[in-house]
Formats: C-alpha cells, structure tokens, sequence
C-alpha cells in the first residue's frame, strides 16, 4: 500500500495570508508547503539547506506534477508526508498532503529534483544519495 | 510546430522579492506567473475572473504539470505564451514561458482547469467554452 | 516593564522560502508573521477571524509601523509577540518578534487596526472590544 | 506641494493572486510594490541591485511606516511614486501610491534604508548618494 511508503510526515497549519480571494488557499502556496516540507526532512538528516549549496551543489526542481483534491481552508491543518526514490541523477519526491482533520487527501504530488553543479551541470548527486540512502530505492 | 498555436502572450517583469535565496525566482512563483497569464488572457475576452465567480461558477486547478528548463533572475523579462484546448469538461492550458532577451524556455506547463459550481459539483464548462469558443479545440 | 504586557506568544519557524536574494527573510514577509499572530491570538479568544466577516465587520490594518532590528535567517525560530490597547475606534497592537535562540529584537512593530462596516463605515467596535476586554487598557 | 516632489512613478497592475480571503490587496503585499518601485528606481539610475550587493553594500530596511487609505482590488491599476531625502547614513523614501482610475490615495508610506557593510557596520553611503546626488534633499 503506497500509505506505508511515506518516510517522513511534517504538521503544518494554514495560515490566513495564505488564502486567496476565493478564501482558499491559493495554488501556488502548495508547493511552498512541498518545499518546507522537503527541507525539513533534509534538515532531520542533518543536511541543512544551505550546507549543500556551500559545497556548491544546488539542489533544483526539474519536473512537478501536482493533483489538486480537495482545497484547504483557514484554520485547517494538513500532514504533508513524502517518501523517495532514485533515478540516475534524479531524486523523485512523491509528496501526499492529507488534511489533519478527516484525512482527505489535500494535493498529491511528484516532484523531480536534480543537483547542479556551480557551472550548470548536472551532478549524479551521489553525495546526496549516500546520505539519504536508508530512504532510497533506486529505480 | 507548437508554437503556431499560442493564442495570447503576455509579458511579465521579473520582481526581485521573487527570488529565493538562490538569487532565481522560485519555484512557485511561476505558478503565479501562469495564473497571472491565464487571468490576463480571459480578463482581455472580455471575461473578468471575478464575473465566473458571481455566477456561481468557480474556476479551480485541478491538475499541473511543470517543466523547469531556465531559471530567472533579476532583471529578466519573460514572454508568457498559451494555448488551450477542451476535453469534456476540462480546460487544458498549454502555457510556457520564454525568457525575452534570448527566447530560452523557462518552463513549459499544462494546466488542467475545471470549472465548479456552489454545490462542489463538476460543471460541463459550456459557457466559458462559448466564451472561447474561437480558441478552443474540442478534443 | 514593557515584556510584561505580553498577552499572547506564538512560536513560528522561518520557512526557507521567505528568504530573499540575500539569504535573511525578506521585510514584507513579517507582516505576514505579524498578521497570522494576530489571527492566533484572536483565534484563541474564540473569535475565528472568518465570524467577524460573517457579521459584516471587516478589520482592516489602517496604519503600520515596523522597525527592523536583526534579519532572520534559514534555520531561525522566532516568537512573536503582543499586546493591545483601544484608541476610540482604533486597536493598537504591539507586536514584537524576537529570535527565539539568543533573544535578539527581530522587529517591534505598531500596528493600527480598525473594525469597518459592509458600507465602508467605521464602526465603534465595541463587540470586538467586549470579547477582548480582558486584555485592553482603554487609552 | 508634496506632489511635486515625486522624481519617479511607476504603474504596476494588480495580479490576481495578490488578493486576500477578502478580494483586496493583502497589507503585506504593498511592501511587495513599494520594493519593487524602489528597485525600479534605482535600475533606472544605472545602479541594478545586484551590484551594490557585489561592492559588499547590502541596502536594508531599518524602518517602515505605511498609512493604508483605499484598498486594491482584481484589476486595478496604481501609480507608484516617490521622492527621496537622506539624513545623515540614513536614505529616506517617500512612497505614495494611488489608483490610476481615480486618484484615490491607496498608501502612503515612509520607508528608510540603510547600507550595511559585510560585517554588519552601517555605511554611509556615500557611494549611494553620489549617485543620485541630484535627487537628494539632504536634511
């Protein structure tokens, strides 16, 4: 069952600015919401953001494709879960957020991220995967 | 070829409180880019965002596909180009963005497009499509 | 002493992507701190900010003043906090953020809101004065 | 008269996703426009922004005042205009905007700026003001 596969889950409450004029939260706020979640499952590892980008890789979204479900509102709160897998130099985040409250799936997403190095090339990112590597299955 | 079938194409200034600590425009931020594009091209068929909305009827993302190729940076200038095309009762916006100074592709996205009425019920979309109808090829 | 006039705290973690090209959060992202402190705080008192609306009362922020002490940064924790006073139709809120590790003032902020009527009249706002009442110093 | 002090006006349109659960201009927003209007300003004398920030000049925001008077809402468009002073290291915007339609005063702000060197010293700013020698008032 793909439930099983999520390997980290962050809470995360809307926040009222984050509504637009239809008083939902506006499509674009989701993939901030993908974003601080990865980041702060890099940061549990103990990859801080910034830590990768001194060693000169910057890790940057290639590909997204993101289902809408069900919109969140003001005073809802969401688990924004993920788990991953390896393709060559691509990391695949599969990211599912779920309203807290009666589990609705929220967005559903498949977000594609590859390291650049500082002259624009693409890095296998094995450093990266040797850190992650409890979590990844490579395809 | 492809980009025979743009129908509206608007030209957006990049702002610098767009750019993520990178120094490019981050990633959702094109998400606003795209519906900025998007509210443009219907505001200009003599259709303004809100109008749908007093109907009753609500225009929601139901599902995004992005390609990033080129980040943006400060002072760039981008071109935002689109087509669509119908599918029952789904509005495919076909929307990519080009960098102005060298015609790059910045990214390239198909935006799924429902149309919802008060009650949550899908709506077959028939009079926005009327509205388009000149623009639209029924799949 | 000014601290003890605090009335409500709330602990929030910057978000990498309110950082700006420089790295530290960028000045219009602390309104959004600011505001969702205050719907917390009003959210607490059992005013869900979405009830004032439906009552036809709108508060809307008249006037503000923010000074900018020490920039917040990836990683940084903040909490916020204020206190209120009533000004006739005016709620005053003091709103200071500091950095949760060491204490540094992050910003201290005067923020003037009033409570407006559909037609666009100011109203009094003893209703929302009667449900905080505990909190204000009438000036 | 105040008016005619302004040296520099810029039109920005208002976007769509920039309104709140209430169909106007969110209050952080506005930071948005007058940033931009400043970076607009400064680009337009020849000094981009990034190359203050390479001379190891970073401007920053010390303090904010913003008076809001008319709300933005979908489709509108303002005139964002100001004038500068400098007292001592500090430059002083004087920020006013207003709706294109009308005239209405939408906001009117004062907002000072300071450099900082890379080792968190204020600069004078001489550099600064040697450039825009000609539109400074210094108090």
């Amino acid at each position: 069952m793909a439930q099983d596969k999520y390997i980290f889950t962050l809470e995360i409450a809307v926040r009222d600015y984050e509504l637009d004029s239809e008083g939902i939260v506006n499509n674009a706020i989701y993939l901030h919401y993908l974003e601080h979640t990865r980041h702060a499952f890099v940061k549990q590892e103990g990859i801080p953001f910034g830590s990768l980008t001194r060693e000169g890789l910057v890790p940057v979204v290639r590909r997204m494709e993101i289902d809408y479900m069900t919109p969140l509102a003001s005073g809802d709160v969401m688990l924004s879960r993920m788990w991953l897998e390896r393709k060559g130099a691509r990391f695949i985040f599969h990211q599912d957020i779920f309203k807290k409250e009666d589990g609705a799936k929220v967005v559903s997403a498949v977000v594609t991220i590859v390291c650049m190095e500082k002259d624009g090339r693409i890095n296998r990112g094995d450093e990266l995967a040797a850190r992650m590597a409890r979590y990844l299955e490579d395809a």
